[in-house]
């Protein structure tokens, strides 16, 4: 296995990606402080291009392609807010995209991914065989597959919220950060450690889908059935090798937290700091409000992974009629 | 009359505001300039203190209190922003705060503002002299009665979000304000002249509630009925002597929008942008997108006044069900 990331290519994406990615603002909320004692700081990610964080890793690994794969260009499959991320950094880098998405994936996705000037290739997510197409399209052509986390690149990428987020506060006493496949958490730990090495890490999963507080516990990887939740941006079914290396050196603990207390957030996020956050997006606040007690008096990080929920979805979740 | 309050009034304003309120972000979308073809600057007082830019006139009228104004206190009438933004710059300097507010006005508004620690004196809104109270109350206690928008200090205040506006950004070609009772307007006018002086400034009303066009046009304050709208902020009767006076001066132009046009602001703000803007605080942006065609190329600034709008509301107006 080659050497794993570390801050230093934190960093090196930082350089990268500045001037492109947008430098979200980080938030603060003077009722929540009062409510729990704790000073929060919540880096706004749902105002990151495309709407969520992952443009950061997907511009970092597309700036890194030689000529050769700049000129095959990137393939990716998503359906969600990673296929955007690719799609508009390859537009923005001169670069073809290919995104392998699900032919039943809602149009509005499919119509978005190709505004930003990507091709999209559908499959039938019940008779196709979605790794057999990339894997073709990516010989065919000779372009490269980037993954939506497992990825040096990516996670590096992915770590300079974390890494902008100490630069504007300072050192926190912990910081809470959405799991999914552990991009975003990886690389936000390898930047915690770097400048503010006492900060304890928390990533934070559904109950529903806890494929990575297994696996840290048992110390290597575990695979669950794709879980059940609102969280769509969490529905993996185990973390990345890569990234799981990483989380299990520079991570404290990983939590989970139930869909209400999910939508708990979404409200709180809304009435109180008159933002949209998508599901995923809630998961670190929701971890961060239920061991808040420990760190009273303190300061807390909270990484909010994107704003990408449908408004009609947003309310029904919020109205409580779904 | 005294004389009329100039950009010094916004400056000192803003050094009096400085480490107390929020410096705001500015935020953009490559949607919209796609769809435009200008670029817009968002500045985004939904989340200001208190939910609204009202903090920033409250907080520099009640710097200005002396000794003896500041032991007897302030008096506000207010059931929104105004009411909340004179509770919260009191408490912020230790001074007691009345609000005068309708015995029927929403529990949460009443809760808010004791929870600011300010005294609420209610009133029957349909028997009692809500301005006798106000005077009487101000009499016995010798407190300083703080107008929502026709006061110097008020207005300067205001002032301070287009300043910041400007300074973050540089000169613009269009600046879109909403307009109630003008304080907003006529303070970031006065920013505008003197911060970018070829910049055409346009207060945007709901199209119910046109006093101050009306009065524009007229050259003289015209009074209407309460008009019948979503932008609850902007339910204001007729323009102030002294905000008025100073939009003469310097606003170029003042545009209505629908009520429909308005819950378009909110859907594009929150599914766009994942902000929640109140009805009120879309009114520049959805002015904006009335003439957007006459600043092809060029740079608009848009103030978002607010964001506190109740989620179960924002949620029915967003989906048709009102």
């Amino acid at each position: 296995m080659q050497a794993l990331p570390t801050y230093d290519d934190v960093a090196a994406a930082a350089r990268r990606i500045e001037g492109h990615a947008h430098r979200t603002p980080v938030m603060s909320s003077a009722t929540l402080t009062a409510e729990t004692g704790a000073e929060f700081f919540f880096k706004c990610e749902n105002f990151q291009r495309v709407g969520a964080f992952k443009f950061r890793g997907a511009f970092n690994a597309l700036s890194r392609f030689d000529a050769k794969q700049k000129k095959a260009g990137v393939i990716a499959f998503s359906s969600g807010n990673h296929a955007q991320a690719i799609a508009l950094s390859a537009r923005l880098l001169g670069m073809p995209a290919a995104i392998v998405m699900p032919s039943d994936a809602p149009a509005g996705k499919l119509a978005a991914t190709r505004g930003y000037g990507a091709e999209v290739v559908t499959y039938d997510r019940y008779g196709d065989d979605r790794d057999a197409i990339g894997k073709r399209l990516a010989e065919e052509r000779g372009a490269t597959l980037i993954p939506p986390y497992d990825h040096p690149d990516i996670l590096a990428g992915q770590g300079t919220a974390a890494k902008e987020l100490f630069e504007e506060v300072g050192p926190l006493d912990a910081l809470f950060v959405c799991m999914g496949g552990g991009g975003l958490l990886s690389g936000c730990a390898l930047a915690a450690r770097a400048l503010s090495p006492a900060c304890q890490v928390f990533g934070v999963e559904p109950e529903a889908g806890n494929d990575g507080q297994q696996s840290f516990r048992a110390g290597h990887v575990i695979r669950i059935a794709t879980p059940k939740t609102i969280a769509d941006g969490a529905q993996t079914q185990a973390p990345g090798a890569i990234t799981f290396a990483v989380i299990r050196k520079t991570v404290d603990d990983i939590l989970t937290v139930s869909d209400a207390e999910l939508v708990e957030g979404m409200r709180f996020f809304a009435s109180r700091m008159k933002m949209v956050v998508e599901p995923t997006g809630c998961l670190g606040y929701a971890g961060a409000r239920k061991i808040a007690d420990q760190f009273r008096g303190g300061r807390i990080g909270v990484i909010i992974s994107g704003g990408n929920v449908d408004l009609d979805r947003f309310c029904a979740l919020t109205q409580g009629s779904v």
